[in-house]
């Protein structure tokens, strides 16, 4: 990659004016300006931001200060990171990417700008094997989450498959013979525990093994709305539903309501995630609990020491009226 | 504010030489160590970020990378500013505080660590004295979204009055008398507009104006739920609930559901802030939508050139289930 010195080699200047052009300061002719304009072009240079600040009376960073309410996976793990940053002294820079941008070419550069120490990859980032090639070649230490396939980076090992056997074997403890899936999308194979739980216990039960029963969603709210209309409408319609993500069971249970199925009598309906959504609804969701501060924890531990080896994490089965019937809110403090 | 310099002087060594020490490295004597550690102590020194930067090997920065799905209020902020900075060329480093928090004293000196060019304060933050003074010492500009008192710093304002208005005249045009109103908690003054909104057009409409119809609440989902088993529980009971946040609005849905009660048939609802949770529950809910993505650039312009006005933002009135009884899922792409 070309360096501020290659370009102020090729255009026969110092250092220093190539920092002025690209501070936009004034102080250079505009002979000089062009030459090195052209030389950045032709070298494809991108200043960094470090030498942007060094050069510069900016520092090209802009803080945002923002009250931790928000009720997604994206805003726990966001607040449970930088909690866990400024106890190390560090400061946290976040690239939030909507899952479209996802493949789009900005994607690996945002933080590389900023020349964190280390870069922290979840799910789907920490499985892209171009991003982790990129942040490779920038010689960028990178820890990725509950990553399943190989490649550059500390992996911080989640194991979500016993838990979600448990929550398959509540189901079945209750009666239910023919429970339908939402699954992980198939690009999200940090999830894919939760649909080998599922096969698992059918299994194990002896209950037969439906291919119509599995439906795989992108764990939004209207991906569960629409297996529910789906599953809703097999000659045999299960009488319960595992939803592979909280925000598709509360497209179950939204669903469910709209055609009148009382839940859970009619249809029992099961999460993953603990997110806030899972006690924002009625009845609220019977759910996996994603020990999000602990892995962020680790996470921040593990891009600061690369010696540090993370210990299991502690996933809870959390039993809500939505498959037990009981008909109270939860309104305890979210624990994280 | 101590700097190194000072603690150099007072320790009789040279600015180098407390570098090292505060970044750890070995080639310091314990004598010359023992001096520089007294002084950081005694003046109470606290290495800058760019020191550290400086001296170091390390930045102090971590990236993360996240995918963007959350549903909340700070998520769609977040991807929004992180979004518009990036257009600019700046990195976004984020506090997110926790409401609890918000008093602490840790509070102002997160970003400060990293020295941003500007930090941006979204509410409760921005109407807090205490942080906005901090930042002047620090000589850092502040920008403040949706502020409502005097005080350092460009403002963002927003105007959300029209249409919780708007909002309000639809439910009395539904035929609605008593109707109950689950106002913002006092320290969030930022959203006050949304009860005058109320109060103004429960006189022009001629309605009995009690005021045990309002109760206030923390734009949790349990003080939704609280205040609607207040509410449900007087003796003329409300026909309608305004509340004046979508989470609370859940939590009136969600009490509803719990007490027997059909929505909107025997108690029709409406949120504010068109957050994702408006969407996934069924009827969703009429809430009015606050343009975030808008909000959002504009502060990061404000941020960038002190300059800069800001347009007047967009609000707009969204109807649904909850209010006018139809019974469809809202499905659409979430627009920010």
């Amino acid at each position: 990659m070309a360096t501020i010195k290659d370009v102020a080699k090729a255009a026969g200047v110092s250092f220093k004016t190539v920092s002025r052009v690209v501070n936009g300061e004034k102080r250079v002719g505009p002979e000089a300006r062009e030459r090195v304009n052209q030389a950045i072009r032709e070298l494809g240079y991108k200043p960094s931001l470090a030498a942007r600040q060094l050069a510069g009376q900016r520092s090209y960073l802009i803080g945002l200060v923002l009250l931790g309410s928000g009720i997604s996976y994206i805003s726990r793990m966001m607040i449970a990171m930088g909690s866990a940053c400024r106890d190390k002294g560090y400061n946290l820079i976040t690239a939030t990417l909507d899952y479209h941008q996802h493949m789009a070419s900005d994607i690996v550069s945002i933080n590389f700008s900023a020349r964190p120490d280390c870069v922290i990859l979840t799910p789907p980032f920490c499985n892209d094997q171009r991003i982790l090639e990129h942040f490779e070649r920038a010689n960028i230490a990178v820890v990725r989450v509950a990553a399943v396939t190989p490649g550059y980076g500390l992996t911080v090992p989640v194991n979500e498959e016993p838990c979600a056997l448990e929550l398959m074997r509540h189901l079945i403890g209750l009666g239910h013979k023919r429970i339908g899936m939402i699954a992980p999308p198939l690009p999200l194979r940090a999830s894919e525990a939760r649909l080998v739980a599922y096969r698992k216990a059918v299994a194990e039960a002896g209950l037969e093994e439906d291919p119509a029963l599995v439906i795989r969603g992108d764990f939004s709210f209207a991906a569960g709305v629409s297996a529910t209309t789906s599953l809703l409408a097999l000659p045999q319609r299960p009488t319960a539903i595992f939803a592979s993500g909280d925000e598709m069971a509360a497209g179950v249970l939204a669903e469910a309501a709209r055609l009148g199925y009382r839940v859970p009598d009619d249809l029992a309906v099961a999460g993953f995630d603990d997110s806030p959504i899972a006690r924002m609804v009625f009845p609220p969701i019977t759910t996996v609990h994603q020990p999000v501060r602990d892995i962020a924890r680790a996470a921040v531990e593990a891009a600061i020491n690369p010696d540090f080896k993370p210990q299991p994490f502690d996933y809870k089965l959390i039993i809500r009226g939505s498959t037990d019937g009981s008909r109270q809110h939860c309104l305890e403090p979210y624990p994280f």
